[in-house]
């Protein structure tokens, strides 16, 4: 038996803001951070668990703040229980009454429980020596909805209708794990596409992203539709006929201008348009959908919550579902997500980026791969280029795939001395 | 000229778990509290701005922590210039892309983002030396719509749609105070309803509800339908027939279930049920209001933002709109969502209780009455009789009605005594 020794949260930032890495319509100047959790053990084995909430810079304190207040719930407890049934604690996260409040179920508070969920997860895969996405697809059927909470999702999907997906999928776990391995999980860029970027810049990371073997790659757009129409021409014409090019607007649009603009556009052949409008405007995606077809429209890495997803699901109001490692409260929350997805039919294609987002959400992917919806086809993982060296276990991405990790692990541990060298004080602001 | 000079938080927590005060289906323990804030400018007047977040307890620090994180947007800024384009201030918080991304506007950042903007408000209306609802009351339809962000809002309500709404208002508003001067606003009671309360507590005080004046009382539902039953029956009776008896089960239930359950209390003669599901549940909600018309679903103490709101109007998914003082993002958001109720002609009654929530909300629906709406048919503001001697201005509720507050302010200072009692100290915990 061993206990929760440590519970050590850190501020982390890197200052992209100063090479408009990460510029889009909404976001100028983002800050790439971590709110970033540290669990360890006294068992002395070495082994930790590691979290984070991804934020853009200001504020990444108060997420801090949050972790933090989550410390009680962890620390000094019994570490084998916790890591056996982590169902349970996400349910004793989630339901503690007063912290319910501050959400509920979305915002600083949400994120945090996320943090601490996933870093439970981090320790519990290295104690069982596997990389997450394989310890989650070996998992039984009833462990995996175990781990879901269906309150609020009866009405969209049961636990027995969750249940026979993840048997149906259940023969063919092996033989996928098999390909998976053999052949990587695709993946797209948005290396290319960052609205500060000029246009050479544009043109030339568009075609050395077809030339690494990317299938799609991505564009911000939504700042002015004059310069949206020259971008996508260039990149169009840089990266031929039979690339995908998905737009990105970031919440910039109301809803007829979403539909107006998407029009204008729609000539560049566009695979997807992501975040048309206000995450939280399921109404508004709905007719943006049914104004803009058969351009689908992308959503999700603003989606708060599994009631958030469930709706846009029954409204037809993504055609592209976007998890997001950190929005949401952790691992248990995304396995209801893509089930929901797998309910409804609609594809994960994982939003990351960001700082650690690729190492992180390529578990979920790759899980969802193996034991949910059982199929890559129309799927893929964002890929960046950005930050990876700050990981022990930075992704494997080349081929224009993702290459499953080996590590033991959920992917989320960051270089410590990464940490120190980026660790935010208020002196910094 | 003068600068914001102080800006100072306190964590402050009432225990009144301890009476079970406030215990519902979803919150058996709250202990009121709030994330309060005090701003002061070096104009040598002793006018302050006061503004606070309601909590039910634990995460109060971090919701302070939040507010705190907004002190540099405020600090050692001219307070003239401030005061003088409130919408701008809003704007400016509401838009830093870097904290956006923490919600984006919803949970703990934006209710930080509120409870600053509401102080602002406070200290504004004191130095016009006017109650907010008077001072709300006075502005021009102009004035009013340059505090509203319409992003977002303009498939339902456009900025000239809103000046249509607050011209037609205009004629009568001087009637309309007069009229509040003389014959107060209509409130309701929750007094008798919380579910930690004997039956005998209940019957007593319902009885005492219909003596004191009010027209409708509320019980909490949802936690066993055999007690709703009862304690239903032991209401009904006490308050006859003639009085509204609405129910609240917070959240607790699932679609299907709130509908056979409210199937069951229907003989009862519900005057609404409030928070049947999950306040982001706008296709949930709109289907139990559906399942169980003609009763009346009431929602919105939860509701994020105005993006939910204008949703939640479009989908017909709740007849009764309840503003909430500080889950939004301050009286400038709940001006736009009084306005987007007024569009839909759904009216507007008021969630209160809590600590200061009834000192605050008044305002609103004032000002609602006066310049927006113009009726208060149908309407109403929550009372809950808890805590009200800690704040400077209490409210004052006598024959089951409101009446306006004289005080200059917007009714959120707490007594400088009740704060130093209450203040939570880590090692309170």
């Amino acid at each position: 038996m061993s206990l929760i020794a440590e519970f050590q949260t850190h501020d982390v930032r890197f200052p992209t803001s100063l090479l408009l890495d990460g510029s889009d319509a909404m976001n100028p100047d983002p800050d790439y951070s971590a709110a970033y959790l540290r669990i360890a053990t006294d068992a002395g084995d070495g082994l930790e668990g590691h979290g984070f909430v991804f934020t853009i810079g200001r504020g990444n304190d108060v997420e801090v703040a949050a972790i933090q207040a989550l410390a009680p719930y962890v620390l000094g407890r019994n570490a084998e229980e916790l890591l056996a049934d982590l169902g349970g604690v996400w349910r004793e996260l989630q339901h503690d009454s007063q912290l319910r409040w501050l959400g509920p179920e979305k915002g600083v508070m949400h994120m945090a429980i996320g943090a601490v969920v996933n870093a439970l997860w981090d320790l519990r895969a290295k104690r069982e020596g596997k990389p997450l996405w394989r310890l989650l697809g070996e998992l039984s059927p009833e462990e995996l909805v175990d781990l879901v909470d269906f309150r609020y999702l009866s009405d969209a999907l049961t636990r027995d209708e969750a249940l026979a997906i993840l048997r149906d999928a259940e023969p063919g776990r092996a033989a996928r794990i098999a390909r998976l391995e053999a052949e990587g999980y695709p993946a797209y860029t948005t290396t290319p596409g960052w609205l500060g970027y000029s246009d050479e810049k544009l043109a030339r990371l568009s075609r050395e992203a077809v030339a690494e073997g990317f299938a799609q790659i991505k564009l911000k757009v939504g700042a002015s539709l004059d310069d949206d129409v020259r971008r996508l021409g260039i990149a169009r014409e840089a990266v031929g006929p039979g690339i995908r090019i998905a737009v990105d607007a970031n919440q910039r649009w109301d809803v007829a201008e979403a539909i107006d603009w998407m029009r204008r556009l729609a000539r560049f052949d566009i695979a997807w348009i992501e975040e048309p409008t206000n995450p939280d405007d399921v109404l508004g995606h709905a007719a943006i959908a049914r104004g803009i077809a058969p351009i689908p429209v992308a959503t999700g890495e603003h989606g708060a919550n599994r009631v958030m997803f469930k709706q846009f699901l029954q409204a037809g109001a993504l055609q592209v579902l976007q998890i997001d490692y950190s929005r949401v409260a952790g691992v248990n929350e995304n396995i209801a997500i893509l089930l929901l997805a797998a309910k409804f039919g609609v594809p994960v294609c994982p939003h990351a980026g960001g700082v650690g987002l690729c190492e992180a959400v390529q578990h979920l992917a790759m899980f969802d791969f193996i034991a949910v919806s059982g199929t890559t086809d129309d799927r893929m993982i964002e890929f960046v280029d950005h930050l990876h060296e700050h990981f022990t276990a930075p992704v494997d991405v080349h081929d224009g795939r993702y290459w499953p990790p080996a590590a033991p692990g959920a992917g989320t541990e960051m270089h410590a001395g990464s940490i120190a060298q980026y660790e935010f004080r208020v002196t910094d602001a």
